[in-house]
């Protein structure tokens, strides 16, 4: 039992506070031989990083990430590999300017864990959120590199990809649906449309000193039929788990989601066929889950991300003594914490698939 | 790692298939002392179980509860209480009819995890779906009445409701929500005028051999702030989990849920007051979570039910063998899963709140 | 975390006291496809089951085990197989005679878990020990069967076996070890000479109401070399614990044990040669396991268990309410508890082997 | 499910190899509030470093560890404290000297885990033993800080102490008993005189480039009766796993141990009576633990250290290619491992006993 951990077989702890000395993760459980370096962990924290365009953060974190742990290079193999112990992974803290935050010492920011984590711990490290702070996801980006890597170990060939679906009020068009555009507009738009209507819808946020919510998809492609498992350990359950554990996430759907409440049986059921010797599905509503465990379809689950709640609009809230008052969160912040929410969906569902591959090997491998 | 155990301080392992001899659970980490009797639990499970009405499974089970450990009948006490030891309740199955599915031995129900569960296990006990049967829950509905015990003797005053808002198209209306009206009609709809809406629908449907999705709400009223955890141990992302493990479940939201994505930070953010000399909140889109921890606002979450997947109408599916067929499934079913689901739902909240709670007792208590 | 469950991904959650309706347990993580059938775990169960001579505990138990989950046959398999669900086993009690205890009620009895049990919780089922009685032992054994058959799946040829090499102040001959000789005593002494020397060292102790402590040794033959992990899961660790959570287990030792405090680097270091092209060891100190890991030779574990509390002869102790007094045990009790304990540290060893052969499965297999 | 990780609600997971950039752990659980800083951890690392005299290893490690995240310093309180978030410590490796171990690449340490690392992983760490160095225990030696400071925290009054009662053939005289001494001694001798014995001891295996074993004892007085649990969770089978754990350790017992297995029942159990109104046990037998709950006094377990395997006499062993060769181990080795493992013995009991006052707070507190 641990609050800050992830996994059960692929397991990953993670620590650090915004504005501490650094932040880091430790991942045991990992299979032995994998090669394994730094440079292939920090590409993927590149695309998190802060700073990369006006719609994230312009906080200037490197985030440089050291491997202390669970990899050697014998002379005898190709490049370092793990050894099966575990990987510490550390990326240090360059820019906090911790002033910024003086203001929120005492009072609550709306929409934020500031009022929760005195109300739980008595106590909080109110530097930029302290260990509240959307940072925490770059220790996930970084395990989900060495997740992926199990995954490809045990079930060659699943690809995890992720992309924006919605900002505010617009949406994709799923017609235009296209995996390539997401790497061409700084939104993940797999619509070439909608990206430039999301850079509109952005642009007036930022502005406005206001900020949108937005919609994340995350598609695993290649997965085998009979990953996952019953009952508490369900893919959908963990998958739901995962993601709703994301900083402003609200709520996680798989296949139809919430669409399925307004369903008949005729509509939601998917059947099956045969095709190239393999069953088929004529349909996808189950997202690729049924009963907990895979069917061999592309395994899809969507996240709402609320909008951020640092804006500049002055708000009212408390201070942490009971009075009333107002406050401004002049932060850098993102108008759209969605946008850098996507390579954290990609991480988490590496995460989840990479465990729940260990544990299938474990019971019926 | 227990994929068929729920539960972190306050543990919940079932066992049992639908056409077994029997289902049951063990309950673990209960506070000694609690009393609890047979008779509570029984109460509990009535509202579940089979049979009551023409819209669920018209499957005849008297879902009767024993006790057979844990619980001491000492003559110092007032009545049978709980020691500390794990307690262990079983249900006979009665009315199991085995004939019924025998033609679902060699062929994958759609939507069903028929499919899936040969997938993973090469193997399945194909009686009445066997593990993955929506019988499973009548044990979390059971457990749900120890945890609610649990939370009252840390947190007293919480109560947890359910309702369903909404099955197929029809929804209710909010201005009519009406908690008293739950317990007035077959459907557990706060809003009378909707329980006459979702009466005909069903009816519908049920004349039709079809059937209907449903979406959930459950509500948690009076917990105090400060309840929950940062990072996975979050309580929405452990509501979010556990909420999609119930059967048929495929989209569960908290607060503003999935609309959060269509918001701007002023609409979002939930202002803070202070009132009788407490915090409070000028709307909850946050569904009474921030950071992973309570605010001490009603804890809200939905999750969506999607129509069950027996349906008379013939649907394409495969044999075990590979060849392609149809099936009709002529079991005896709920038209709409969804309203048996409602106290599944609340002894789900009950069991996230009851762990929370021994977990926050151990670490700020 | 459970105090009631014993394993990681072979896991036994038991339940029941010694004085209920029942005692079980649900076993999770099963590998599907295994062969099981009561008859086999009954087989196991009648080894350690009560008064099957004058030596060990006169309550006539038959021990009956069900099973009730997780083993489905299906006409086309040979026989019933686990289907990879929970596996629950239940065992009524019949000869409980609670009157027997109800002088207990009141006042601790010294060497027995009664203070502590009230200290911990305030309250307790003072029936036979309820939870504390040995009684719950009986679960480890019929788990262990299914344990065995686990190994068996995954490393074919682990034998693991237990006998007693001292009772009170008598020890085996060293020289005249012989597993054979096990089952041709009611002491499953391997030196046929030492089971006399046992025989009338407890026909001493039973007539004179006293009782006398044991030394098991349980031995695991041919698992192979690499099963086991560094630092907080060693094989050894796993080991110690498990044989020390055995009702009146004082101390665990491992190969040289205890011992190695008195030796010297030449002596304790086991050389290595080969033989017949596989890593030989020309001597056993490491008792088979170096840094938590398996070398392939005999796994070998000692415990010793102190002699039963329960004695005829009057005993200091103290009520409930704080008084001084004394009491007389004159429950039906083993006269070294020891004996009963062998199949039990078997049964121990296998739930060790079964879930690190999981482990090592997920992560190296 | 973690190999690095021990404890349930008071976790610490460590990593790092001997011969990596660096060592540490990630301590998680912890309640807030609890003031903690450097320096503390500091000199309870300082009683375990290498190179403080003759009898341990010459390597040299200031061994000078950081706080990276969990504890910040408000200018509210008197110094830094824990927020409840993760505490990540971490420890730099300096003089690692690579090149002595380069010739023990290819060959097999008897005694060491070189062989069963390969067997397992089928590659390791080679230098200095990687990951089974002993070097991961400072790791523990720290969190053992942050443990003792939990029990103060909860059970006031707690004492944990260490000392070494035999090594080699030289034992201590349980008359001369006298705990000031341990610290006046480079080996925790609570005996002067055995104190002279051990220095002369060591000293001959010293200069014949031998090693010699040891027998620790760590007590813990202070700690209240009804800490523990039962059956799996048995405070003493989690002292028996957390001290079989530390490298080297081949038998753990507790009270009367492993010579329990030669009492009568009589003899064994102890007694109770009244002394200063409160329960008073005539002997200690139990070791403080009956039913695996403390019953008050003293908390006694005793673990043997076998000699350090890396002497300067050639012993035969293999290569990696399953060739026979012989080794000498020429590191900079400890005479007697025994000596540092005394601080670790106790870090291990604060482990132990911190982990279970989080889980007695949760479910009787």
């Amino acid at each position: 039992m641990s609050h800050n951990t992830f996994g059960h077989l692929f397991r990953v702890t993670t620590w650090g506070e915004s504005h501490g000395p650094s932040i880091g993760c430790v991942i045991d459980g990992c299979p032995p031989g994998l090669a394994l370096s730094a440079p292939e962990i920090q590409a993927a924290l590149d695309l998190r990083k802060p700073g990369t365009s006006k719609f994230v953060t312009q906080r200037r974190e490197p985030d440089s990430v050291r491997i202390l742990s669970g990899v050697f290079e014998d002379d005898r193999t190709d490049g370092p590999r793990t050894t099966g112990a575990p990987i510490s992974l550390v990326i240090d803290n360059v820019d906090q300017r911790s002033k910024d935050y003086s203001d929120i010492r005492d009072k609550y920011r709306p929409g934020h864990a500031d009022f929760t984590y005195d109300a739980k711990y008595g106590f909080r490290d109110y530097r930029g959120g302290g260990r509240s702070s959307a940072r925490e996801t770059a220790c996930r980006v970084a395990a989900g590199v060495v997740a992926q890597k199990v995954i490809d170990h045990i079930f060659p060939g699943v690809v995890i990809r992720g992309c924006i679906v919605q900002i505010g009020a617009s949406e994709i068009d799923r017609a235009k649906f296209d995996w390539a555009q997401t790497t061409q507009n700084p939104f993940w738009s797999p619509d070439a449309d909608a990206a430039k209507a999301f850079e509109a819808a952005l642009e007036r946020a930022r502005k406005n000193g206001s900020s949108l919510g937005a919609m994340i998809e995350i598609v695993a492609s290649g997965a085998p039929a009979g990953l996952g498992a019953p009952v508490y350990g369900k893919l959908d359950a963990e998958i739901a788990s995962a993601m709703m554990s994301i900083n402003a996430v609200k709520g996680v759907e798989i296949g139809a989601g919430m669409r399925a409440a307004a369903l008949s049986g005729e509509e939601n059921a998917d059947e099956i066929r045969i095709k190239n010797d393999k069953p088929h599905f004529l349909s996808n509503n189950a997202g690729g889950v049924l009963g907990g465990i895979s069917t061999g379809q592309d395994i899809v689950a969507r996240f709402a991300v609320k909008p951020t709640s640092s804006i500049l609009t002055p708000r009212k809230t408390i201070t942490r003594d009971g009075a009333e008052t107002e406050i401004v969160t002049r932060g850098r912040h993102d108008p759209c914490v969605g946008v850098r929410a996507v390579p954290v969906g990609v991480a988490m569902m590496a995460l989840v698939l990479a465990d729940h591959a260990l544990r299938h090997k474990a019971q019926c491998g």
